[in-house]
């Protein structure tokens, strides 16, 4: 394996609409490509309901198991949002009103229009780090090694720029892709061999339907770009001997 | 909480490209939806990665956790694709050629075409049971309560008429959506009287950007329908007292 230090991390998406299929999960898709190019490999992805208990049991597994946890839902204002108050029965802390959250809100909001509802959005565990929001003003928060974002995907992705630099990862992981006018079973026997003289590199093969068009992509990912350029000249070697055609994708 | 037998499902997905973030996984939700209508409740989602290991150890506690459990990917023919023999052992099952699977993907290729890859997608657990492929031949299986599915999602889908009859489910879990122009906060109050007077009906509430349209859906879910009755009509009169518009979405 590779010598240098490997950051990693879980994602845990919390959220009813997940689970029944009414929603369409794309934060997973969003963090996994914001994580790798800062050197940080997503090791799992878990969906769990709105539940307390389960998110207080698989919240306490994934942070010592993973070097970061980032949660995406459950932090808005109705009675189904109830990451804020599981996070802070994890970590043993107070649930209370953040106060910086507080003045956030207190001046994002017309007078008056800081209601109750809209309160509930500031109740955070105890020492809390808030996460701006540059799009909606509620805040995520972390908390050690967790991360807490909101599931509406356009304001997740706003919030990310804001957090680059609490996260410390290792080295980026590259990837390379080759996409081949062919099918998997045409490439698998050598497509094996490379990757067992490659142990260190990831390879994945991935059938692709798309524009009309009917391949494989080929992709190879490692923190080090030399290995990288040594498995792609083994596979276009094997892939000219073919004569299988080499394709934009 | 309702008297129905409750069925439950959990989900495994497996495959490096959705922890890369370089595939957007969305066979969660097909097969959610399409569990839903079975009468079947999907309690959790995993992503895991290519690793033996890893897929032994999670199928292994799903499987003794849920009724069913689905997995997606890793039944090509490529060395990354080891769903088949892990599973294999995680019954402790002979990992071996199946006949049936055999017979089918040598009458569905050309004389000479069936290959070396092409008959790794033949091997699978002893005893284990075909789920037919009307899209591209090869078949995926189950074995006890595990059904193993491509990751391809087109194929997936295309699968999944043959495997109705396979699955037991409970009552149908029933949904209605209430869409309305406000704000969560607007009515996160109403809606958490509204959710502890119907403690065994699951309300969610989804604020969506739609359109040039901000609003909130709320959701709600049981198996019993005059249940449902009751909650939308406690909603509505809220929404009512409130001047709340409702909207198509």
């Amino acid at each position: 394996m590779s010598k240098n230090i490997k950051v990693n991390a879980a994602i845990l998406i919390i959220g009813n609409e997940i689970l029944s299929g009414r929603t369409q999960d794309t934060n997973t898709s969003t963090l996994a490509n914001w994580l790798n190019s800062l050197g940080v490999k997503v090791g799992e992805v878990r969906v769990v309901p709105d539940e307390e208990k389960i998110i207080i049991d698989t919240l306490n597994l994934l942070r010592k198991t993973y070097n970061y946890v980032f949660t995406t839902g459950g932090i808005g204002p109705t009675h189904d949002d109830i990451t804020a108050q599981s996070v802070a029965k994890v970590f043993n802390k107070k649930y209370e009103i953040h106060k910086q959250a507080f003045k956030i809100l207190e001046s994002y909001y017309k007078p008056g229009e800081f209601n109750e509802g809209r309160q509930k959005m500031v109740w955070m565990p105890e020492d809390a780090e808030l996460i701006l929001n540059p799009t909606s003003g509620a805040p995520g928060f972390s908390i050690d090694n967790v991360f807490c974002l909101p599931g509406v995907p356009s304001i997740l992705k706003s919030m990310l720029g804001g957090l680059k630099n609490k996260i410390v990862g290792g080295e980026p992981i590259l990837s390379q892709t080759i996409s081949l006018k062919t099918v998997e079973s045409e490439i698998a026997n050598s497509l094996t061999k490379v990757q067992e003289q490659n142990k260190d590199v990831e390879i994945g093969s991935y059938p692709f339907f798309h524009a009309g068009k009917l391949g494989v992509s080929i992709v190879i990912r490692s923190e080090n770009q030399s290995k990288i350029d040594e498995c792609n000249s083994q596979i276009l070697k094997f892939v000219s001997e073919k004569k299988i055609e080499v394709v934009d994708r």
